[in-house]
C-alpha cells in the first residue's frame, strides 16, 4: 500500500543529451529556466566549494539512523547517475562516507545529495566526490530497517522521481523532471545568450533602471523621489 | 505616513577620513570602541572567506520575493558605499547576483550587506565583490511591489541610518553610526596602540589572571581553588 | 552545594599514550569504536577546514556574556590539553579571541572547544590555533561572574569530564571518558585496520550488498525488486 | 514548462465514503496503517488545541508574501475540501484570515493546511475554522504574481496531490493518497479493533515486554541486566 | 559615545487620547493601516492566549544573563505604559517573573514585550500580566552589567523609541511611532468600517475574485484555467 | 566499553523525604536554590499548560527512530518514578503515546520527560499523563537496536543520573541530584519563606532599587540619568 521496501530497477533516464546540455548552466539559470521552480531548500550546501554536479536521479528513502539503502542504492547506480537521498523524518546522522562513496565512484555515480548528515569529508574531498547536504555529522547509521530505491520521493522541499535531472553548484540544488529536460536545457540556453552582453552594458554604468524600462513602472507604482 | 515608497536623494555620509580610519580596525574592535553595540546577528556570513567591507551605508527595503528595490537602490550608490538592505519580513529568496553586482560595482560601491539571500557566489567571489548574507540561494525573485532606499532599516538585529559607515569582516558585521564615527575611529585606534605589546606579553606565558589583575576580585567573587 | 565559583587543580588526564594513539584516528572511527556514542552535536564547526584537535580536557563553565572562567583557565592548562568550554545557559558571544589564544598557545593547549562564539577568527586561523565552535561572533564579554573550571560540563549535548580526550576534526568532535581512552584507542586501530583493503574491494566495483552479506537479510525483512 | 499559472478546474477526489471512515482515526493510526509515510513536518501545529481537520485537497502554490492564488482556489472549494496551501520558498507571512475563511467556509471547505503564516487568530477560532499552520504572523500580503491551484505541491515535505485525502489533529497532518484511501481507511480500522483491549491489558500491569514477547529478542540482540 | 549606561527620564508619550483609538483595533489591522511595517518577528508570543497589550513604550536595553535594568525601568513606568526590553545579543534567560510583574503592576504599566525569556509564567497568568516573549525559561539572571533604559532599541526585528505605541495580540505586536500614532488609528478605523460588511458579503457566497474585480488582472497576468 | 545495551536495575533514588519536599517547589526557584545551574534548554515543553512532575528519574538512552528502550523502562519504573529519555541523535520522531503511557502509568509513574516527540497528545491529556518533550510528532517508531536504561545520559541538555529529582512545569525542567535532594529541598523553601512579604511590599509600590539597595551599585557603574 506503500512506497516501502520496494526497489525500482527500470526507470526512464532524462535523456544523455539534455543531461549534457544542462550540465552547462549555472542552477540559479535553470531555475529561472524553469519557471522559478524546483529547487531544494537552501540549507543543502556542497561539503567543498568547487563541488557541482549534473545527474540523473537514482532516489533513495531512508529510515532514521540507517543506511541500509545506501547499499541497496548503490547496485542500482548506472554511470552519470546522482543518489538522491531522503529520510522519513528529520535527521542528521551521518549515513554517508568514503567506502559507499568508493563503492559509488566505481558504479559511475557523479555525486551525492542527501537531506541528511554525511561524514569522512575530509577523504570525500580529496577523492573529488561532490555532495550537497544538510549537515557534517560523524554519527555511524545502522542497517535494520527497509526504506525504498527510486520511488518518488520529498528530498529538502523538492519532489524528485528517479531519472529526473539534478543540478547542484554553490547556489544550490535544482530538479529538473525528465520529460521537460530538453525544454529546459534550450531555454536556459536562451536566457545565458545575451548574459555576456548584459554584463558589458552594466559594467560600462547603464543602470538596470535604464535597461529594463523600469522608470515609468516605479513611478506608476508611486515611487517618491525626496530630497 | 510610513517608509515605503520613498527614495532618499541626498543623505549625510559619514566622513571620508573617518571612514578610511575606520577601514584599518576589524569588527571586534570597532565594536569593542563603540562600547558592545551595533553588532548584527552572527548569522551573517560572508561569502567568502576573504571578503571584508568598509563603506557608507544606502540602505534598502525589500519586500519579500522582490529585488525591485535594488535596481533603484543602484542609482543612488556612489563610490565608498556599501548597500544595506533589510526586507519587509524574513526571506531567504535570491535577491542579487552577478548582473547587480556588476551595476553596484560600475558606481563604485564597495559591497552589499543583506538580511536575505544572494546568488551566483561563483561570479561574484571571481568578481572580488564582497557580500555578507544570510543565506545563499538560487531563488529568483519578481520586481513588482515598493519598498524604499535610504530610509532608516532594521538589518539582521542592527539600526542603519543612510550613511551610517558598515564594517564587515569573516568576525561579523558592525554599524556605526556616522556622527560618531570619527570618534570610534579614534577609540578603535587606541584599542589597538598596545595590542602587539599585549601579545608579545601573553605568548611569553604571562597570564591574564596577572596582567589585568584579576585574582583578588576572583577571590572576593568567592572563588574557591580545590584539589 | 553546587558546581560554580570552583576550580579543581589536579585532575587525572587520560594516559598520554593512548591520547597519542587517539591521534591517529579521524573522529568518525572513534566514535564507532565507542559503540556510536560520546559525539557533540554537528552544529559544532571548525573556524578553518584543516583544524584537528586530540588533547586531554580542561572544562570550563562560562556565563552568559562572560569570559571570566577562560581567563582562571589559562592558568589550569598544560602541553597537550584543549579547552572545552560550556555555557550555563545559550550564547553565541565572542567569548575568545587572539589574545587569548595567545595565552592558551604559551601554555601547550592545542586547540578550544566551545559550545558558544568566538572572534578574531584570521588571526587565530594564521595562529594555527584551531577551534571548534557554535559560532563565530565579534560580540565582547564581560568578567563579573564566577563559573568554574574543571567540573564536569555537558558541551553541545556531550558530557565532559576534566581529563577526558577530545578528537575534533572537520566530521565533528567526540569525547573519550579518560578510564577508556586506551581501549578505544585500540579498537579503532582494529577498526582501520582493514579500512584500506575494504577500498580497494569497493573500488574494484564489488557492492557492500555482497561484501557484507546483505541480500539476504534485506529479502527477508522484504524487500522486494520492481520493474 | 511549468506549474505555474495554472488552475485545475476538474480534479478527483478520493471517494467520499473513504474520506468518511478516514475521519473516524486520529493521524498517528492513519500514518501507521500507510506503513509509517505521509507525514508532515511537526513545526505544522493548530491554531487551537481541538482543531480537526478531514477531507479532500485543493492544493495551492503561493508566492512569498503574495496570497492572490488564496482567492483563485476559493472558486475550486467543494465541500469537503481542505484547502492546502505551499509556497515556492519558505515564507511566514499572513497569507490567510478571517474574510477569506468566511469565504471558505461558505464554500463548505472544512479548514487549511498551509505552510506559513496565518492571522487573525481570535476570529478563525470563534469561527471554528481549523488551521494548520507553521507561524501565526499579522504580516499582511499582496496579490501580484501567479502561483498555481490544483497542481502537486510539497507542503511541509510532504507530497500533496489534488484530491488526496488530509486528515490533522493536534498529533500532526497526515496525507493519504486518494487512490489507495479505502484501503488506509481499512487498514487504520483493523488497527484500532484491539487498540481498548490493548489498553485494559496494560493498564492491569501488564508488560509491553511481555504482551509482545520482546524479551527473546532483546536478549539476542545483548542486552545485559546489571545490579 | 554610546546608549549604554543612560537613563532618559523625559520621554514624549504618544498621545492618550491615540493609544485609546489604536486600543479598538487588532495587530493585523494597524500594521495594514501603517503600510504593512512595523511588525516584530512571528517567534514572539503570548504567555497565554488572551494576553492583549495597547500601551507607551519604556524600552530597555539589557545584557544577557543580567536583568538590572529592569528594576531601573520599574521607576520610569507610568500607568498606561508597556516595557519593552531588547537585548544586546541573543538570549533567552528567564529575566522577568512575578515580582517584577507585582512591581510593574504597581507602577501600572499594561504589560511587557520582551526579546528573551520570562519565568514564574503561572504566576502572571494568574496576575492577569500580559507578556509577550520569545522564550519561557526558567534560568535565572544576574543584576552586574549596565544597559539603557527610554533609548532607542531594535527589538525582535522592529525599531522601538521610548514613547511608541505597541499593540500585542495573538497575532502579533506591531509598533506605532508615536508621531503618526493618530494618523494610524484613523487609517485603521477606516479599514475597520466596512469590514463587517465584507464579511456578510463573503459569507454570502460572494467570491473575493469578484468582489475585488481580480478575474480580469489575472488573466492578464497569463493565469489559465484547465480542466 | 560503552553505555549501549545496559539496563541497571538497581537505583539509588533520592530520599523520597525531599522529592516530597521538592514538589512543594517551582522550577525556578529550585533551581535558583541548586545556584542556577541543572536546567534542561527552553525547547522542552508541556503538551499541557497545567502539566507538573515531580519524580526520580529513570533514565532512558533512545536510538533514533526506535522506541524498543521505553518498552524496557517500563519494567524498571516504580511508584514515584518519572521516565527521562535521551537519544544519541536529534530526532522528534513520537517514541511514546497512550499505550506506553498506560503501561507507565500502572507501574506508578508520574510522567515522562524526553528529548523527543510524542504523539498520542488528546489521550495522553484526559489520561491526566504529564510529558514534556521537544515536539508533539506522528511519527512512529521501530524496536530494532538496543539502547540503555537508568545510565548516566544527557537530556535536552542537561546531565541525569538515576535516582535523581526532575522538576518540571510551565517555565521548564530541572535535575537535582539525589545526593542533594534535601539541601536543595531546604534552600528553596528558605528562599519562598519571604516570597509572601515580598510581593506585599512590591505591590505597595516600593521599587526593587530601594528594596534591593541597588542604586549606589549603579552609581558606582557609572549609570547616568538624563532628562
Amino acid at each position: 500500500m506503500n512506497n516501502l521496501g520496494i526497489v525500482k530497477r527500470n526507470i526512464t533516464r532524462a535523456d544523455k543529451a539534455a543531461v549534457e546540455k544542462l550540465s552547462r548552466f549555472g542552477v540559479a539559470t535553470i531555475h529561472e529556466a524553469m519557471g522559478r521552480v524546483g529547487l531544494m531548500k537552501p540549507y543543502m550546501r556542497p561539503i567543498y566549494n568547487e563541488a557541482r554536479i549534473c545527474g540523473t536521479a537514482v532516489t533513495v528513502l531512508l529510515q532514521p539512523g540507517d543506511n541500509w539503502m545506501m547499499h541497496v542504492a548503490a547496485e542500482q547506480l548506472q554511470p552519470g547517475d546522482v543518489a538522491v537521498a531522503a529520510c522519513t523524518t528529520d535527521n542528521a546522522d551521518g549515513f554517508f562516507g568514503d567506502l559507499l562513496a568508493t563503492s559509488f565512484q566505481a558504479r559511475g555515480a557523479v555525486g551525492l545529495i542527501i537531506d541528511g548528515g554525511v561524514r569522512d569529508v575530509k577523504d570525500l574531498t580529496e577523492m573529488n566526490f561532490p555532495v550537497f547536504s544538510k549537515a557534517i555529522h560523524a554519527k555511524g547509521t545502522i542497517k535494520a530497517t527497509l526504506g525504498s530505491v527510486n520511488v518518488p520521493v520529498v528530498c529538502a522541499g523538492a519532489q524528485v522521481n528517479p531519472g529526473d535531472v539534478v543540478i547542484a553548484d554553490i547556489d544550490g540544488v535544482v530538479v529538473v523532471p525528465a520529460a521537460i529536460a530538453q525544454k529546459v536545457a534550450d531555454a536556459a540556453e536562451a536566457r545565458e545568450a545575451n548574459e555576456g552582453d548584459k554584463r558589458a552594458i552594466f559594467a560600462s554604468g547603464v543602470l538596470g533602471l535604464d535597461y529594463y524600462k523600469m522608470r515609468e513602472g516605479l513611478a506608476k507604482a508611486g515611487l517618491r523621489y525626496v530630497d
